[in-house]
């Protein structure tokens, strides 16, 4: 069991940097990784330039464990991902036989024409492993430590649900979380103190817009169980000292 | 009037990246910058990790003509944007002698402790233009070309719409998009050699699960609008040549 893996997200595409979808990834992604210790340290969202693919492919695949790509695999001319891929860890760009095979057939069966556009869906940089997936006929595939997967959610979805088995794992955070009705600027001495005595606890402060003003939810994550149940307590006291209230109901969030 | 005005996002804080919170600030941000010739070209979501943020910021600050920061203003142990800030645009982090004024004056009124936390919130990096927004008694601020804003994204929307103005403007980039019911693997030709007689027009291709399987929709972005009414008929009697059906009815996108 490794003590932290640690992984950056690459959402390539033009379309959220434009406002024109709202990244329905991050988030799913982010949570998945979470639950078998892989921990989501950067994400960034790029457009479907070249230089700019391969610059942040290089640097992040240096800095963390996994580095994850959605978008770009398609067969049109703005799916770049896999040539720069293959540029990122220093191999040719080629077809990938199982994958070519099995797209092969996959047409053959249904009569369609399976053209060099689609062809293009094939190729993988030289000694990509695939991940199988039926949801797509294009296959994500692992490069080095680069796990490229489809942008549409659901296909996303499906090959990081098939990958996530074959990855190392790592040690799970813990997250709870209390709600409190009083402001940070009250926590924040309280709060500094604490972080101060739990340094193996990230503590986060997070105020929320209701109708009365602000609350605000007090997150608490760490790989220490028992570190977290103390310091669940002592925020409780904590609150209540400083003349608040609190819960620990488990509420969905909107605000970041 | 400027070609083009360019500007980097980051999206400071743990939450985002543990996929405790959904982001809802990207999207809007790249609207409302879209909409006075702002062309976002990057966005990172980073945790609240001083090394992280100093080493981001002084990249993206040398690449991009703004650099828009969300998140980490607060008065709490997890709020560490401001120092960061300093850090990178090389200034000492002091108390704004104008937003320490404001401050005191609020909680003054209300009969709020201004203590040592909440007077943290009045300090930026010397030298810093506050912007002025009455959303929050803790201000934003731009520090050289980095606008520091409020991660609540009421919060963040106020200062926006108040910085706006403020900052130099670029041509706008016009967008329009035609929906198809034929595949990528159909398209993928003929659209690389639209996209090779129109250089000056972005044409982006995203494909979308609906019930009948994939639709694709044909995003197309210029700032040159003739270009784009030339295009736009060229698309249609493309999509009709190789047997599709087209519209170009605008509709709610949620696919990456």
């Amino acid at each position: 069991m490794n003590e932290q893996v640690s992984a950056a997200l690459v959402l390539i595409g033009n379309e959220i940097l434009s406002g024109r979808t709202q990244d329905a990834n991050l988030k799913y992604i982010a949570e998945s990784l979470g639950a078998v210790g892989i921990v989501l340290l950067e994400a960034r969202v790029i457009p479907d330039a070249q230089d700019t693919i391969v610059s942040t492919l290089r640097e992040l695949k240096t800095r963390f464990d996994y580095v994850f790509t959605t978008g770009g695999i398609g067969p049109t001319h703005d799916d770049i991902t896999s040539q720069c891929v293959a540029i990122a860890v220093d191999q040719p760009l080629e077809l990938h036989p199982v994958a070519f095979k099995n797209m092969r057939a996959h047409f053959q069966k249904r009569s369609v024409d399976f053209n060099e556009a689609r062809q293009r869906m094939a190729k993988t940089p030289r000694g990509a492993t695939l991940i199988e997936s039926a949801a797509s006929i294009a296959p994500g595939y692992i490069a080095d430590n680069i796990i490229v997967m489809a942008g549409v959610p659901k296909i996303m979805q499906h090959m990081l649900t098939d990958v996530i088995p074959t990855l190392k794992h790592g040690r799970i955070t813990i997250s709870r979380q209390l709600h409190t009705n009083l402001p940070e600027g009250v926590l924040a001495q309280p709060l500094s103190d604490l972080q101060a005595r739990y340094p193996q606890v990230g503590i986060g402060s997070y105020p929320q817009t209701v109708k009365e003003g602000f609350h605000v939810i007090l997150v608490t994550r760490s790989t220490d169980a028992k570190a977290l149940d103390q310091l669940d307590n002592e925020l409780r006291d904590m609150v209540t000292a400083v003349g608040g209230q609190h819960d620990s109901q488990t509420r969905p969030m909107v605000t970041s």
